[in-house]
């Protein structure tokens, strides 16, 4: 495989629509790149499945956006990066940068206490991958970390302010505020969008750390280093599923912040 | 392939744990039967995907049943009954019962008005599987139909009694009540777990019909009719998932009402 090139487009892969936060992220900072986006909609969730099967998927999905000439991939999956990126860099000719990292390094940023709260998906959390990263930044931070399975299906359901996400957020988040964190980490693409209801729960003097936007960050700099930054010109971006559902179209704009016009379907 | 034989396992699936109150029901109902189940934990759920990934999935499972030699099969998922059931049986050497068709016969026996509420899964219900079984048997019958995409996470959660539950079902259930429905059909899997919250929402006066006991008669009436119900002798039951993650033991063993012992991992 030949070198990557500048005028490549950037690959981006989420287990479905959730990804569509960080390809947003990307949109806004990047805004002279072409992106690919892959939604692996016939597999979603990732979050429950084992750490094998997320690899094996991953690995599927970097294979065909190699195979579409992308300069560099972007793991938009938390589950995702925390099962397979390190196995994915290692068979990459191209960068790949995940979810994590960025989200650990701004939580470290932000901490006054050294007390961080991360809530994610139950693969997320039982994987420890934030905790990891945490403590490599800084050793003496404590983590308290909370799975909550229930936020997904809620944000998918559209109900980003409803009585029942508050009662659910309150009990997921009351061990988080009890421990005292003055950093949250949303692990999960998904959880952006319950950012009021989740200010409102933890209450002033917590800082929410958005993913999304820290990952961003961190390709543009990837680019930069390796100068594979587009020149600019025209960019084009494609939005391609594994399973045609008209979910990704009708809830996938919410995410990204507007119509998601082009979508191709490519069963892996 | 040669014509089945009565001492030879029933074949049940499921897109994962839900199928298992199925299996329960078929347990109690014909003990003589050995039964292997299959749960494709690597692909749950198929709800939210379309149908011909539903159909292409189901097709699968059925062509590794056949292949351990089951002499029947049991579509134990309402969504692969939805979309899949007729190009199941049109392909299979074998008598295949949906969970469908016994749970509308059932809630058509029980109606006094002919208003029937049915609630399921997003897939499910806009199949119109249901309705459209239901008015095959009573034309006249008016039948209301709701998605209830929570209840499957809920349930998984252990929720069964949440006030957050609550609060849910008396969003979801609350047209159904207002159309005055007499008989509800759970029309997922997941569903009979909430029993005691859907008869407290619902009041006095409305049926719950429970599709895996209606379908487990259907298994047996069509054994018998076939003569090939088990004459006795031992018997032994085979767990299958498609990915080994620990959910299927931890939680399944609710659904099942005891231990989960021996589970075989067959990636498809």
């Amino acid at each position: 495989m030949s070198a990557p090139t500048a005028a490549a487009p950037l690959g981006v892969f989420d287990s479905g629509i959730g990804g569509l936060t960080v390809a947003r992220a990307l949109f806004e900072r990047l805004p002279k790149e072409s992106v690919i986006y892959f939604g692996d909609t016939a597999r979603v969730p990732y979050g429950p499945k084992s750490p094998e099967t997320v690899r094996r998927y991953s690995a599927e999905i970097l294979a065909y956006l190699l195979k579409r000439g992308v300069k560099a991939v972007v793991v938009a999956c938390n589950t995702s990066t925390a099962h397979a990126l390190g196995h994915l860099q290692e068979h990459s000719p191209v960068p790949v940068v995940g979810v994590i990292e960025p989200g650990a390094r701004a939580a470290v940023a932000a901490t006054k206490t050294g007390t961080i709260g991360v809530i994610g998906t139950a693969g997320t959390i039982a994987s420890g991958a934030y905790e990891r990263a945490i403590k490599k930044l800084r050793p003496d931070a404590r983590v308290h970390a909370q799975a909550c399975p229930l936020f997904v299906p809620l944000v998918e359901e559209g109900w980003f302010d409803h009585a029942a996400t508050e009662l659910i957020a309150r009990e997921y988040l009351g061990p988080l505020t009890q421990a005292g964190v003055d950093v949250l980490v949303l692990g999960c693409t998904h959880y952006p969008l319950l950012k009021p209801l989740l200010a409102r729960v933890m209450g002033q003097g917590v800082t929410l750390v958005d993913s999304a936007e820290e990952t961003a960050k961190a390709v543009a700099a990837e680019l930069e280093t390796r100068h594979l930054l587009s020149s600019g010109g025209s960019h084009d971006h494609l939005f391609v599923v594994s399973d045609d559902e008209p979910h990704f179209r009708k809830v996938g704009a919410r995410f990204l912040g507007g119509k998601i016009k082009q979508v191709e379907v490519v069963p892996l």
